[in-house]
């Protein structure tokens, strides 16, 4: 570890929300600081990279850091763009958020905020993608302050196993009802899912998805939601590996 | 399971993509068609969602099936489209693809194919995602025919464990030249990526994303490459369960 780390700074709300404003600026307190982030929000992107149309970056100025850039395509991109173009080297951590809104559970196949973090773990850069639990614009992020320059602070003391990364997610209480961290799994869960159907001038329908989380073991206590529910930060060890390893035996027939 | 199974079908190379073309009319030998299917290609999008936009789903006529729409969304957005709006229920089976192009390895993240298939075992249905190691438009389905057609009536069979599904893919070989089905796991492996830079007329540079896939494990034998450059087909089982569950006891100083 050099003197002063590197730390790449993404989200998925583009590099103008306040969450990434926040974590860049907590992260500046650990090392130097590049951010290369959406120029535009990019909620629920996903793992989703940009192969059918080409990238743009742009310098811009409103972090305090020397290096800054916003690109035309997704959190992942980002993450790409940063270690294999501008940088041309893996930083030394990879920070993604503060998302605003929850990634816990099943959210974070979804999130770009965690995809941004999933991608930094597989170009081989200690990774954590922070969220808050309040989908509001004028959250307060102080509230968690000290936990995550707690989680920076030993993500950059202690060695992280390679290709894991963090989903980090914060309840939305008052500082001082915060209970500490706990490490956990990815509670099992999903959204009870509609479309809501409207009309446009012409007379054509067009859908909005709207949905409702519903946790499926809401008696387990070894999970991010129980983390959340009780009062804890949420500390999720989490991989690129898809696999489901406990199946592998279950599907012999096909090679008879 | 009913007398004539329903079956969804979709992909994200986009409805008019002859690889879906191929994997409704194998599909149609055991059950009911719906297809809802991206009405452009949307590779590399991961498990995006559309949340910032509204979308729109279209009546179209390519596939011989009773019911079919194309929707300006995502793969995955096609999935929820299709069981909470167009069916209003769970099909008995979700198959996805026949992918143009590799979704072994880490590919399995980036790719529409396999994330459609992911949010199939979410909602609940048996769920399939098949791939060919071949980019080609005019690529030769027929090949893994007798394959795709048992691994679909095996499915329609046998129970599939709660909230996994298939990841096949099919190696770039003749049809005699493929030796079977091998259960295996998604390997360790990575892209390593560079970004083209050009110059538009303006001056202003762009960039594309290029890259060349690198197994990290070759000499493994229980690997979705081991068993596709082997001329075997791969079926890894997968799920939306990213938790690294054996490094969950690697960050107790986070609680301390």
């Amino acid at each position: 570890m050099p003197e002063k780390p590197l730390i790449l700074v993404t989200n998925d709300d583009g590099i103008y929300a306040p969450g990434i404003k926040f974590l860049s600026e907590v992260a500046a307190r650990f090392g130097d600081i590049l951010v290369v982030a959406p120029d535009k929000p990019q909620s629920g992107t996903g793992h989703a990279i940009t192969i059918n149309s080409s990238l743009r970056i742009q310098k811009t100025n409103y972090h305090n850091t020397e290096i800054e850039y916003a690109c035309s395509g997704t959190p992942v991109d980002c993450v790409k763009m940063a270690v294999n173009h501008i940088l041309k080297k893996r930083p030394d951590l990879v920070l993604s958020g503060v998302n605003h809104g929850s990634n816990s559970s099943v959210n974070v196949i979804y999130s770009g905020t965690m995809s941004a973090a999933v991608e930094g773990a597989l170009e081989g850069a200690p990774s954590i993608g922070f969220s808050l639990c309040d989908y509001a614009m004028d959250a307060d992020f102080t509230q968690a302050e000290k936990f995550i320059e707690q989680i920076i602070q030993q993500s950059l003391q202690h060695k992280m196993p390679k290709g894991v990364c963090l989903n980090v997610n914060i309840p939305k209480v008052k500082a001082h009802e915060l209970k500490g961290i706990k490490v956990v799994r990815q509670a099992h869960g999903n959204w009870v899912e509609r479309f809501q159907e409207r009309q446009d001038p012409y007379g054509r329908n067009y859908y909005w998805l709207m949905g409702e989380f519903v946790n499926f073991e809401p008696e387990a206590t070894d999970t991010d939601e129980w983390a959340l529910t009780n009062g804890y930060i949420s500390v999720v060890p989490t991989q690129a590996d898809l696999t489901a390893h406990n199946a592998l035996n279950k599907f012999s027939y096909f090679e008879q």
